[in-house]
């Protein structure tokens, strides 16, 4: 067959294994969104649309791949964690990150519509993905922590930012230069002082981030039937802290 | 800031560089593809809708990526090659393999309903992708001839595979019994004989899968100008033998 | 400089660094040995001179490299456990395989003499290394109990195989035949019922391999001083169990 | 089987295959070798005998290595370069690269006592090896090139800092001091004005490097009797200019 003279190409498909035992952390961030988001008008310092829309498409991410037991999502960024024994694709590195950024991104624009029925989407959107291994809880525990101290401290500074040019009537350069060298005190100082908003009254969604978790519904205890007897329930809490872990023993068992 | 504990497991990203000065080749594949062109009613063999809708976000891959010079698309796949030197996003493998399939998957839906206005799509569709590097011109010949041979193998025998049932009446499982252990003449002759198809006066579309090739236009000697004054080409040509090759001599330089 | 036209080669050069927060462990086997062990008269079915040269040369490696907290030795290889916070030459996997097993063959062969004083070296031997990365206690206690286990099926099977020969006076064909299918209390058997051997009185090294593991001594608390407080030892004892482990929580700590 | 239940360790062990149809270049370099040569008393700035234990430890691994055609060596590092096509350990990277440094340092201090009779062995020397893969034939030339362009710049170095330490009583201080910003024709000029030396009547050795190349003999036509049929020479010659290579096209091939 003509086909086999050329087959030796296959040879250059290298194998990509990630390590088996240890925990996969996906993080799919959006490509140019800051002109996306001015594109398509998007609210600031968040837009409630979008970020509803990536919370429906990260939904779908999971009940499409029962192995994600967690999410979490601030801005146009999301994290997934793939169980530790997972056998997602064997494990194969390439597989797993263009499969499920391609299936968010799909989602994304598929359910575009519904979340922005009055903007037309002016062009394809796309995302990068990449995948870290964590080696113990520890770790996995302090990733999201991680995230989920940034989403805090850009949603406050972002706050205070667009208050100041929304409210305040400055430029970004001076709304840059006022809260340049401020602590977190001070911001809330301002936007209570001069704006008169509570920065603790603020949706928690803005303050938290968007976490979706797996959870356990039912006592079956076949193990086949478990997948179908969760559910993915989507919280705007803390998950720095014990509480929310501790609720949750499965999560990074 | 309570960000910097959390900080170190920035440590577990790990480099991924790809090596320097061998070609890149990326093929992306649909993901479950057979349900997802049952679910859509895609005409068979070949639905040209859904081929050109492939070559249309393709395309756009293309417009967005200047190094790639080279694609070819069959069925659900798509190949592009990338140039030599390229230092797209510093040749991370992750970076690329995301972001391209990302951006081909979010043109693909984006697109939709241009190329299939009265068939509303019912879920998100998704692609895997991989990159697989190539050391010499050698190799990147066969890699795209080994795309082709398949390309005809595979459509000459859904031609006759779907001439059996569409118009011979047999059944799936009787048609693959028909075609079980025939060469290519033979099966050229049940296409003729039985069901008056010439195979050579089918759509080279169909043949040949689809070739796009950046073609350089204008004369300008600046380098920089260089990128804007390239044009995408679709073609449906012969790309194993010398001629397509010989004509464009930058593509492999 | 006619240097710097040439110098880009060294961007082919990738970094290849090592998971952090993992435990590394590299093991070492003889190349060859079968033959070497036979070109050079080694004693069957154990020779403790080469064993001893084999812990001699780990020794050594372990004194060179303080991150190294354990190794475990039997026939032509070992194995060392370096500590999962090691940040050994960066972590970069050929440099520390390449290095390591470097100096193990230089120290075997340096002390070849002092160990076969009678037996001239007639050519240099050789060693492959490989690293193995474990994410938690639970794989390295079970790396190590898969080591000892093999020494223990090993010992038990050479020990027969060769009472047979050496003593009973059959082939290694008829020896290998006789134990076909036997289980461990039959070999146990054929030891004593046969030879009068009583397996559980045969030397403890060849039944539990050699360990090396580096014991903290004196008390200093400055961090410092503590890679120059330690003294390595030589035991062959259980490391399957617990109470290895639980008498030294340093090591996995 | 005690052993099953932990054999699953063995799945950590994840594949290393490099590239296929890509030149592979293996660097091994002495470790801590400034400490070392002091040790040993090495004459400065070149000791014959221990670039002649370089080339002999580098002749075994050619020897012992057929897929390995050229080798050059300079000071205390040696470069290997494999065939394109080679299978050697099916391409194991850490296969490779741990056996062939181990079986280079094995030879080395095997055959010490032949080059330095008269210096016992201090200690048990070391050397890191890496493995770089070049795609085409120029990347494999210009490697060459750059590593016999740094033998050059180091030899006159080092030829003009030990005159004027070893004839012109300089401290190292000071013969760095002198030597610092000169271009190499003021070198020359040190060299034969204050020393009366010649650095073109130096022995090409030290110049040059050395040169292992594996060169075909006899001419038979069964590629079976090919490997038996080369023999590896020692030359100290220019392979930085075609002639060396024109000379010999089966290296790059």
């Amino acid at each position: 067959m003509a086909n086999s003279r050329f087959a030796y190409v296959r040879k250059y498909e290298l194998p990509d294994p990630l390590l088996p035992g240890v925990f996969l952390l996906l993080r799919i961030d959006g490509h140019s969104f800051h002109r996306f988001s001015d594109e398509h008008g998007f609210d600031k310092p968040n837009d409630v649309r979008a970020l509803r829309l990536m919370d429906q498409a990260a939904r779908q991410v999971m009940e499409e791949y029962p192995d994600i037991v967690l999410a979490f999502g601030e801005s146009d960024e999301y994290s997934f964690l793939l169980r530790r024994q997972t056998t997602l694709y064997n494990r194969r590195q390439a597989k797993i990150v263009s499969t499920l950024t391609s299936y968010f991104t799909s989602s994304y624009v598929f359910n575009w519509s519904k979340y922005f029925p009055d903007t037309p989407l002016r062009y394809p959107p796309s995302f990068d993905g990449r995948i870290v291994v964590y080696p113990t809880e520890r770790e996995v525990r302090d990733y999201f922590a991680w995230r989920q101290a940034d989403t805090h401290i850009n949603n406050l500074y972002n706050t205070v930012f667009w208050a100041l040019i929304q409210k305040g009537g400055e430029t970004a350069t001076q709304a840059h230069a006022t809260l340049r060298g401020t602590v977190s005190s001070q911001k809330h100082e301002i936007l209570f002082g001069r704006f008169d908003i509570n920065y603790n009254s603020i949706d928690e969604r803005f303050k938290k981030g968007s976490i979706l978790v797996r959870e356990e519904v039912g006592n079956s205890k076949k193990e086949k039937e478990k997948a179908r007897q969760t559910k993915i329930e989507l919280v705007h809490c803390d998950i720095i802290k014990d509480t929310f872990w501790n609720a949750r023993p499965a999560l990074l068992s």
